[in-house]
């Protein structure tokens, strides 16, 4: 792990310190992603299913999970596995319901009536990856606040095995949080189906979920294709930042940040502390700790390129990251909850030292889909308003368009938008002939 | 304008008849503002001179704009203009507060704290078009939620005429709200210079505003590069559609019809009536009332591929409405808030025959920045959410942590992620040791 003593370096240094491995601009899998979507948009299921031969090596029949093999899938998953998927669900959906926003109305000048209103997005897709580790927390995260927005028709895409099965835990969740229509289909193909359709996948309305390279340059396309479809958030490898003082405790330290690690070799983990005595200490717990982990080898990678920062005081350490803007926020500090007035740019953060980051993966009950890859200084995390349009409603008495029309034609006037003020004046006479 | 029978045609013919104008992948566009692009990026300032000089035909000696400039404007604008716009702020900021996300904090489980908490976008960039018409009222859309959002920092570009200044109303409205840092920049050079920076004009979090083909082109490229930033949404031409029944004053309808027809060539304008003498009766109101409106050349074209349906029932109207997902919706019918509940797609809606979209475009308090080119399926009209970053904390005691710990165990074991459940289990063992 490299350590870095922040108070040495010039600014440029330290841009340098903070800058992410440039996601190469990768101009062979930008094309080749263009060529597949095409493909699939011309092609349907008949290029799905070459895909699905070529990449996943099976030969399907039919893409679409079916009932049988549901309840092949359920009848898999240990007892305590089902019961720790309810629980989770269970606080995610507490904490999404109220958080979720909420439908207003006021009157904006009397007889003006404006409100807010929300409708779910008709059909919403779901990528889920398999390969390495199946994720079924991100069916979870994606399921519970769809279900809450409303959300009545789910597209679920992961890739299947040899045998053309999909991982039974998946299909547990997807099942169990009411994603009944889920399709064996991985890669950039599965994003190129939900966001064209397909004669087996229908057409989404958005599209959510991580995935490799290929799956986020592919959603990348679509989100700029004007008649593509949008898309959760930009991409990139996921990431923590975890301050500490003194006061932390290594081994956990060294845990959170080999949480980070293990996720892939370009997993981003950084370490800022004031105390010179806690980064030596987590150093060694990390090389303790990973010589007992089954992903090692993905871990030693990911911290080849990880950083321990030393700083001299936690106003320094919370202005690096607010100028990294990570993912993940890790506060292993005393008092942390005094320095989140300070925090700006996050996507999830975490105070003190009984709060770890895989926690909040899990099951504390907020969402796991973040922003990465410094996309926190603009972007927010899923939510149920990710599942949601907000709609504008304007309602007017006549004593409220005698209120506020004059003001809108006199502005209609200045932007030289006849037709605007006239619709206003035309209502207003008439308004004058009836009650002059 | 093209009257059509709804229940005559088959479904083919339906997707047809609401069909929008493809905008055209214009090839050679997307190259030219790609290299425009480029160009800004490499030499900054002196592009930004060369293009002004080009396209806007004056010489720049600064590209801000000055105090003095700004005196001037404001010593331009006449009284009754500014007291419309101080009233139409009012209302929009009302509106805005009302709807504004907010912290919330709740308990998940016993001693499990999860938050959502609001920062706003430390510095946003606002493009702000002139040219056929000036927009002050684009200023007042966006400069009052960024301000209730907290953005400190808000850079405004907006093109200059061939003396070098910008529109008074615009630089006057701008002040008011609180924007100081305003440049002369027009096109897709400054949609590139709020982007990623020039000497003059520093990198924004999040660009706004409406623009020609050029500044849209602009935007959706710097959105779809990962270095780039993030845009309030896709932008296409205006549009209304109006749904009225025999109640409905032709007069009315005609003018609303017009009041979008005239935004530009481009502007989509679809009536949707069960009364074909509504119908007739509009068509002459319209083309009577075009004899009279200055920009009646614009307002032409745009009616030329404008569409007169006739259904038989409201429901049909509705789904109309909701395949289209327009920008404006108006219901110029009997008790409009009855169909209000069958709205599913649209960027405002405007009820009954007192509320014409002028009214909302201007001073209601709600946005008139809204999806166009039927992008209010998934997105969402800009609101201070469109300003704000939605932030996560999770603070757990230790007897939360001994609640939810075993859960993430279970998850993370199934995910075969071991990390993640190290830095649980070993926590979880501290507390044990502690108090066992």
């Amino acid at each position: 792990m490299n350590r870095i003593s922040w108070n040495t370096l010039d600014a440029a240094a330290r841009t340098q310190a903070l800058a992410r491995p440039r996601q190469s601009q990768n101009e062979e899998l930008t094309a080749a992603v263009a060529r597949l979507l095409a493909q699939v948009r011309a092609d349907g299921d008949a290029t799905l299913r070459a895909l699905t031969r070529r990449y996943d090596g099976c030969e399907l029949a039919t893409l679409a999970v079916s009932d049988a093999e549901f309840d092949a899938a359920e009848a898999q998953v240990p007892v305590d596995l089902k019961q720790a998927i309810d629980e989770a669900a269970g606080r995610i959906s507490t904490f999404h319901r109220k958080t979720a926003p909420q439908d207003i109305a006021l009157e904006t000048a009397p007889g003006v009536l404006c409100e807010r209103i929300l409708r779910p997005l008709s059909r919403v897709g779901f990528y889920v990856p398999a390969g390495t580790a199946p994720l079924p927390s991100t069916v979870l995260m994606l399921a519970v606040p769809a279900g809450i927005a409303g959300c009545d028709d789910i597209i679920l895409c992961t890739p299947p095995d040899r045998d053309g099965r999909c991982d039974p835990v998946v299909l547990y969740a997807a099942r169990r949080l009411g994603v009944r229509r889920v399709f064996k289909l991985g890669g950039a193909q599965a994003i190129a189906a939900m966001a064209y359709g397909t004669e087996s996948v229908p057409r989404c309305d958005k599209l959510f979920g991580p995935g490799n390279a290929w799956v986020t340059e592919a959603k990348r396309q679509v989100a700029a294709d004007p008649s593509g479809v949008p898309i959760d958030m930009p991409a990139g490898p996921s990431e923590v930042l975890v301050i500490a003082d003194a006061s932390a405790d290594p081994e956990f330290v060294a845990a959170d940040l080999l949480s980070q690690a293990e996720h892939g070799s370009d997993s981003q983990v950084i370490l800022v502390s004031t105390s010179e005595r806690l980064i030596e200490a987590v150093a060694l717990a990390v090389d303790a700790q990973l010589a007992t982990l089954p992903r090692a080898n993905l871990a030693r990678d990911a911290l080849a390129h990880s950083r321990l920062i030393q700083v001299d005081d936690l106003e320094s350490a919370l202005q690096i990251a607010n100028q990294y803007a990570p993912e993940h926020l890790i506060l292993n500090v005393e008092d942390a909850r005094r320095w989140l007035p300070q925090v700006r740019n996050a996507g999830s953060v975490f105070l003190g030292p009984w709060s770890p980051e895989a926690i909040g993966d899990y099951c504390s009950g907020t969402n796991h889909v973040l922003p990465t890859f410094g996309h926190a200084r603009a972007w927010s995390g899923v939510s149920v308003a990710s599942f949601v349009k907000l709609i504008t409603v304007q309602e007017l008495e006549p004593r409220g368009l005698r209120h506020v029309g004059p003001c809108a034609e006199t502005l209609a006037r200045t932007e030289r938008l006849h037709a605007h003020e006239r619709a206003v004046t035309l209502r207003l006479q008439r308004l004058a002939e009836v009650a002059p």
